[in-house]
């Protein structure tokens, strides 16, 4: 299924993405697509059966936002360095273990909303990612199988950096990975069993309609497997929580001098396959 | 006043602890003490006013687990090496400007609950730490003045840290941060009013009775104002929203081998002058 949300920032609800491309209303079946949700294999069901009788009532697309497909969001793990060529664009060496960073959950904003280059950036970058939803809440995971069987679904992310605040200006990457609106997230969330390998999905990123990135997760280092156990050995992963599993190659900081990075009035699009495409206006904040 | 919220896990209500030390029900005022309430100014006034009428009804501390004093936590960002002494004794340079991560808001805990020592985990550490409470929206603060103005009150944090997994598995310190129960905050949260300097504040941890940490927020490098201003310019605080602004030296990590890390049995004991005191058990995970 491609579950979403849709309606005003903040005052999303529910809806799905049929087969025929109709969008149709959840609201009488969940409050939200959240944790809870994803977490429960029998509204999943509901939901299912109530697609297939097709007893769905249609929305009217017109005009509507649609918003990240997961609400209540408690976080969002990050996989830095996870493409053998991104990596290498970088600079840095092949990591022994995955590299692991956060954004806040407040990051994130929906597929086609504005993204606000930060006050005093020069170094605002693009990184198309495959983002893992988390299903069931996931502690030492063992098996590649136990891990995936903890993913509810993927979609698509936006990891949006400033590479000045990121590598600069002293710690952590998180100063540069966390300003406002830097995770738009969806359209969909396309559930796990409509995805049957997600390490054969092409991801594409335009800048101003030239095409920037062209990988493929054939290419992660850390599979999503492996990248789930992993994280599940340092931190609780949660149902609704969020991973981006990193960029391939192709970001503004891989570029030569000038490097490109983005500006207000720049036009942003990337999509993941099967998983659908975001747009995004860059304006000042 | 001091807020904080009592009862099991994930169903707290809130509370006060009144100036003859009992414990007053808010519920019939607020439903939670949360980034709504402490950004609502009119909320605040109103249970003030009941408080002071001595209107509110008295709980029975009995038993009664006291949670984490705000609820429907966004995010924690923290700020690594802020004291002098500290920064010392870790090998680091003082920063040049704060340096600046994460802890995803699940880590955090109430002041007395078990602390979890991770799977593998060989170097467990304590960090007594001042936490901020954010009360107003912030975004782009210049000023120390206006910066304070966004500060609902501050609490006791306990920012738990594996150092092996913070700095030696590569990537980012979030990984020894972020583990389940690696954030103790309260008891209470004392308003900003009643803690007319944040800067002459002791704070002080114990593990197994043995005095650790024995620092005063004097010593910081980066001052609450400064800290708030400054994180307003690279992510917006939200409404509470928990800065953990560093700790003082006297952590296992400084000291001389066998540097003494945290195991399953041991007590840590932590406060911070006015803030009340936090008592955990350390177990396995």
């Amino acid at each position: 299924m491609k579950l979403l949300r849709v309606g005003p920032a903040g005052a999303e609800r529910p809806a799905l993405l049929d087969q025929e491309g109709t969008l149709r209303d959840l609201s009488a079946l969940v409050d939200d697509i959240d944790g809870r949700v994803l977490g429960d294999a029998s509204a999943l069901d509901h939901i299912r059966a109530a697609a297939g009788a097709g007893v769905l009532p249609a929305l009217d697309a017109t005009g509507l936002r649609i918003g990240p497909p997961v609400g209540r969001i408690g976080k969002v793990v990050c996989i830095g360095l996870n493409y053998h060529d991104h990596a290498a664009e970088t600079g840095a060496a092949t990591p022994a273990e995955p590299v692991v960073f956060l954004k806040a959950a407040d990051t994130v904003v929906g597929p086609d909303d504005t993204v606000l280059v930060p006050r005093g950036s020069v170094k605002t970058d693009w990184e198309v990612e495959l983002a893992v939803v988390i299903g069931r809440t996931a502690r030492y995971l063992e098996t590649d199988e136990e891990a995936l069987a903890h993913v509810a679904g993927y979609a698509v992310a936006h990891d949006v950096s400033e590479r000045e605040f990121q590598i600069e200006r002293g710690g952590t990457w998180d100063k540069g990975k966390n300003c406002e609106t830097f995770n738009p997230l969806g359209p969909w969330l396309v559930t796990a069993d409509e995805v049957p390998d997600p390490q054969a999905l092409s991801l594409k990123l335009w800048v101003n309609g030239e095409l920037k990135q062209d990988g493929s997760t054939a290419d992660q280092i850390f599979k999503v497997a492996e990248v789930v156990r992993y994280v599940s050995h340092f931190m609780t992963l949660y149902p609704g929580d969020v991973i981006n599993t990193g960029t391939p190659a192709g970001v503004a900081m891989g570029q030569p001098e000038p490097k490109p990075y983005l500006r207000p009035g720049d036009v942003v699009e990337l999509e993941v396959e099967g998983l659908g495409r975001q747009r995004q206006e860059l304006k000042g904040a």
